[in-house]
């Protein structure tokens, strides 16, 4: 059974106020580039994994696609499901992605934000998302990144004038717990190769890395963005069937 | 054409005092690890991208390979063959890995440890490789690792009590100059899915990619090691054509 703090009342609330929850994709600075890794959505079958308040599934399901949308929190489901235009062909679903079970050959694309990492049963997932797919089918995912998610800190220091992120315990994997938003957050710390093979050893065949960074305009735009550069905080993966 | 450090005087000397110098496959703790990973080698015909003294070329010509073993330090390819058994089933050659030539199909297998990091032009041969392998043909490569090439400063520091690597400049990909037996060194930082992906574009699949980090029982022998732990050093890839 996973952690659920998404359901804690203060949790909730604070996640809520949060850029990326607000206005949704477009608060999410690496969308752009996920954004262009992702397949035709047309008249396709899709699932996500960890759907927060659906802003993946709602764009998706503008695009033409069929969502199938999980998550463990009941309430982002409901906020999720209020943010939906009535119609769409969106189904929210409460699932534990530690337990998850989807038909096989049920999907076009599998879809997972920023969720994989908070996950122990990695294999596990994985297995069922290959079952799931249909032979030609996509996996796209981000994930926290191994160098963001190792440290014991995660914050940035000052040496010799510079702003270092103080890197350490990177070939110690597994749970780290995390203060966020008031609440102590468990998230399992994987280095590039094991996501890498992970997703080999499930059958699947990776097609792009990235390590993301911010383009020279969103730098312009935001100039926080710019220790991104610094230090990756996103990992996105695309990989086929 | 690449910099050619390994035939400056002062250099080599100090280059030789190094473990992994002196003491060939066993100076090199990542060793048991990349053994692992290669492939039968009795009658197989490898190639050897910047072989260094040759301990991997003495190595697999032991276990009945056939070697062309490529390295563009004319004072390294000395000492090698040198060291280098009568009738072994060595060809030592001068090469230039940015400009090498390769008979199309005509290698089992492709091995290059701790060079690829100092080329600039990665893509050309990767394609170069590709095309020299057998159809079933495996690429094995160490490089050094993306967070160890990053940084501005590559030395530990301490903070709050603790050691850690002072990452920073992770997403800027190009050169970096460091100073290292007392010569300063060019080499070329790329990261994780920089790395992934030249593969892919080449035409490899990926099968296997290792952070590499010591043993508990490496550590217990030569505690110096547990740093690599909190920083890998090595990036380990096997890929098959």
């Amino acid at each position: 059974m996973s952690q659920n703090i998404y359901d804690d009342p203060d949790f909730h609330d604070a996640y809520r106020r949060l850029p990326r929850s607000e206005h949704g994709l477009g608060g999410a600075p690496e969308w752009p580039t996920v954004a262009g890794l992702l397949p035709e959505m047309n008249d396709r079958d899709v699932v996500d994994l960890g759907c927060g308040f659906g802003a993946f599934a709602r764009w998706a399901a503008e695009q033409g696609a069929r969502v199938d949308a999980f998550n463990l929190s009941q309430r982002m489901l409901a906020r999720a499901a209020e943010l939906s235009p009535a119609g769409a062909a969106i189904s929210y679903q409460r699932a534990d992605l530690d337990e998850l079970e989807l038909r096989a050959g049920a999907y076009d694309l599998a879809y997972s934000a920023l969720t994989l990492h908070y996950l122990s049963d990695l294999p596990g997932l994985l297995a069922t998302v290959h079952r799931a797919l249909r032979s030609d089918g996509t996996l796209v995912l981000t994930v926290e990144h191994p160098v963001y998610t190792a440290p014991t800190s995660v914050a940035f220091v000052e040496v010799d004038d510079r702003r270092v992120w103080p890197l350490d315990r990177y070939g110690e994997e597994g749970a780290r717990q995390r203060d966020w938003l008031a609440t102590s957050v468990r998230k399992q710390h994987r280095t590039f190769g094991t996501w890498i093979n992970c997703l080999i050893d499930a059958g699947f065949t990776v097609r792009r890395v990235l390590d993301w960074r911010p383009s020279t305009e969103q730098i312009a735009a935001q100039p926080a963005l710019a220790q991104e550069v610094d230090r990756p905080m996103f990992l996105i993966v695309t990989a086929e069937r």
